[in-house]
């Protein structure tokens, strides 16, 4: 069970981790461009879930860097279970945080011009596709980890 | 493990069952009381998956109050499998539905009386608070059937 893909300290998690890395900031950027933001709570909402992702993808991206280039560092039972937990309820955020930002960009989208310029509203669409593309990524990492659970 | 708690079978099962039946009813009646639903993407979203969820939970409320009440059914482990990932499955479908219903019953309330009358908007978020109790019967659910798998 030791080399099992994808859970903690393995390369195939490094890529996850870093997929949600890049996801989440992207993410970040396309939403937090202007300030328009701010009027809006769903997107509020997503700004605050972002800011919780991405330091918790980066901590995990180091371990996992160090695990990989530098030494394997030993898997205890109870880090691995706070992992699973900490990605499960990461990516209930992060879907509620996407799917709230994707509808109410698609009724300001509906509303006409006055709500959302052209740019403006491609830019939070883009912003609600990142967050997604994170949702999954952040599962797959705590499926991944559950199942190395009980092999510990 | 017979007897674990919340498992296919047992009575806390057919609670669960029995809860999310009412809240998906409940949930349903709420946004379709009047035909305004239709207007908005998210709340025809939400319509589709309560369309989902009632028959999903209403089988299985069916098999269990059979389990508790007549005969105990055998469990096979491909069954359980398949229960374990259309609980999963629809959870994520109830989450996103009932948060973009918030968000977008958020916005419609920030917007003013023009777009939601105040009645309409508290049926609104009634509708999204069933929603996401629906939501987390389900996922309990489907965490009680995965603990349950490995010893079939």
């Amino acid at each position: 069970m030791d080399n099992l893909p994808g859970a903690l300290g393995t390369s195939a998690s490094l890529a996850l981790r870093l997929g949600q890395t890049v996801f989440s900031s992207a993410s970040l950027l396309f939403m937090c461009l202007d300030v328009d933001f701010y009027s809006y709570t769903s997107f509020c909402y997503l700004v605050t879930v972002m800011g919780l992702a991405i330091p918790w993808s980066l901590t995990l991206l180091v371990v996992d860097a160090h695990s990989v280039f530098i030494r394997c560092l030993p898997r205890q039972p109870r880090i691995i279970l706070v992992i699973v937990l900490g990605d499960l309820v990461l990516s209930f955020l992060l879907l509620a945080a996407a799917s709230s930002t994707a509808s109410v960009t698609d009724l300001l989208h509906d509303a006409g011009r006055s709500y959302c310029a052209a740019n403006l509203c491609s830019r939070y669409q883009l912003s609600a596709a990142m967050a997604f593309l994170c949702w999954s990524l952040s599962f797959a990492s705590s499926l991944f980890n559950l199942w190395l659970l009980p092999s510990l």
